[in-house]
C-alpha cells in the first residue's frame, strides 16, 4: 500500500470558501489514472479539506470540541461540506476510469480528544485489495470526550501509513522549505534543527501547518515524501519508485 | 427511534438519470426542519437511490455481483452517485436548521449473497443520542460472496426497524394500493390476498417493487404506514403518532 496524501491548499482554493481547484484536481485524476492504468493499484488517497473545512471549523470553534446546538449545525454543515469535495475528487477519478470509492472518516475513526482512538482500518485494505481506490479525508469524527473533534488528513495519514510501503506528500511548495529552498532530507536528529525555518502556513489552517505535518510523518517510521502536487509528475515518478525534486523524510 | 423511508421515486425524477426532485425534497426537509425545531429528534432517514442508481445497475448487471473491471468501475460510480443524492438531501435539511450527517450505507453494512449479513447500528444510534439526524440510503455494499451487491433501503429499514417505534414509508402515491384503492391495513394473515393485485413499480426497479417492501416491512414486527410523501404533512402527522391517510403494516 502507498499512500497520495494531497493537502488541502492543492486541491481547492483556500481563499474562496468551498471552492475546488478543479483544474488541479483534473489534472492529478489524469496522472493516477495513468498510474492506474499501468498497473500501480496500491494507491489510498487521502485529502485535506482546504477551504471546505477550516472556516467553518474556525467560524463556530469546533477545533475545540462540539457542545452546543449551533456547533452541532456547525459540525455537519463541516461534514457535508468535506463530503461534497470527496465527491468532486471521486468524480475526477471515475472520469479518468479510476474506480475510486469514498470511505469517509467519521466512519472509520474515533478520537479521544483530538487523537485518533480507534481506526477501522480493515474497511480501507478490503476496499483497496477488492480493487478499488479508496479515498479518505480530514474531517470532523465522533470524539469520546468531546464529541466530534477535527481529524486533520496528516493525522489519518499517520494512523493508516504505519503499514505503508511509502507515504506521498502532495503540497502547494516543491517540498519543506527552510527559508525558501527545499530541505532534501530530513530525520528525526535534524528536524530540530530547521522546524524554526518552516514558514507558517499562508492560510487559516486548524491542522498545525506544515511543522505539524513533518512530525506526524517522523512518528510513521515510514519512507516518506514531500513534493509539488502542482506538478503531478513529481508525485507520479515517486508513486513509481523513481527519484524527483522532493523532501524525504525518513524516521 | 423512529424511522423514516423516502422512497427513490419520491426525491428523484425516475425517467430521468441522475435528477433529484429538489421541490419535493425541499417541502420534506421544510416538515422535518419544522418536526426537529418542534422537539421530534428520534428520526433516522432512509432514502432510496432512484434514478440516481437503478439505471447503473441495470446497465452493468450490479445486481447479480461485481466481478469485471467494467463492473467495478461501475459500482464506484453507483456509490458516488448514491452519495451526490444523500448530499442534496443532506443539504437541504441543513439549509432548515436540522444537523443532519450522512452515514453512507456502504460503510456500515455488510452483505452475503445480497442480504445484510453484518450492520454497524451502534454507528446509527451514537449519531442520534448526539443530537443529530442521520441519513442512510440504499447503496452498493460490500458482499462476502458477489464482491459488492445493492442493498435497497428497505432491507437497510427491515434491519434497522427492529429497534424502532415505528416505520413510517413515504411513496408517491397514497399507500399500498390494490386496483387503485388504499389498503388501511395490511398484516401477515391479509397480505396474500392482496399481493396479486399490488401494482409494479412503473419504473426499473432492482429492488423488489411495493411487495417487496410490504415483505421487508411485515417482517420487522414494528408498527409501519406506508403513506404519500407528495403530501408532506401525512409523513408529519404519522412521524408525531397521529392518523392520516395511509396503509397501516401490523405483522
Amino acid at each position: 500500500m502507498q499512500i497520495l496524501k494531497l493537502g488541502g491548499s492543492v486541491i481547492t482554493q483556500k481563499d474562496r470558501p468551498q471552492t475546488a481547484d478543479l483544474e488541479a484536481i483534473r489534472r492529478l485524476a489524469k496522472m493516477l489514472g495513468g498510474l492506474w492504468k499501468s498497473g500501480v493499484r496500491d494507491i489510498v488517497l487521502v485529502h485535506g479539506a482546504g477551504s471546505f473545512g477550516h472556516a467553518l471549523v474556525i467560524q463556530h470553534r469546533l477545533d475545540n470540541g462540539v457542545k452546543t446546538e449551533a456547533q452541532k449545525l456547525a459540525c455537519a454543515q463541516t461534514r457535508a461540506a468535506c463530503a461534497k469535495l470527496s465527491a468532486i475528487v471521486a468524480q475526477a477519478l471515475l472520469d479518468e476510469g479510476v474506480p475510486a470509492m469514498v470511505l469517509p472518516t467519521g466512519l472509520l475513526a474515533v478520537s479521544t480528544n483530538k487523537r485518533i482512538s480507534k481506526f477501522d482500518e480493515k474497511k480501507v485494505l478490503s476496499c483497496l485489495a477488492a480493487g478499488y481506490l479508496p479515498i479518505l479525508r480530514g474531517d470532523m469524527v465522533p470524539d469520546a470526550s468531546l464529541g466530534f473533534s477535527v481529524c486533520s488528513g496528516d493525522q489519518l495519514v499517520a494512523r493508516l501509513g504505519k503499514k505503508a510501503e511509502r507515504i506521498v506528500l502532495g503540497s502547494d511548495v516543491d517540498g519543506v522549505l527552510a527559508d525558501g529552498k527545499v530541505i532534501p532530507l530530513i530525520t528525526s536528529q535534524n528536524f530540530a534543527k530547521y522546524e524554526s525555518h518552516l514558514r507558517p502556513s499562508d492560510s487559516p489552517d486548524v491542522t498545525g501547518g506544515m511543522a505539524g505535518k513533518v512530525k506526524e510523518l517522523l512518528s510513521v517510521k515510514v519512507s516518506a515524501y514531500v513534493a509539488n502536487a502542482l506538478q503531478p509528475e513529481r508525485l507520479e515518478a515517486l508513486l513509481q519508485g523513481k527519484k524527483t525534486i522532493c523532501t524525504q523524510i525518513e524516521w
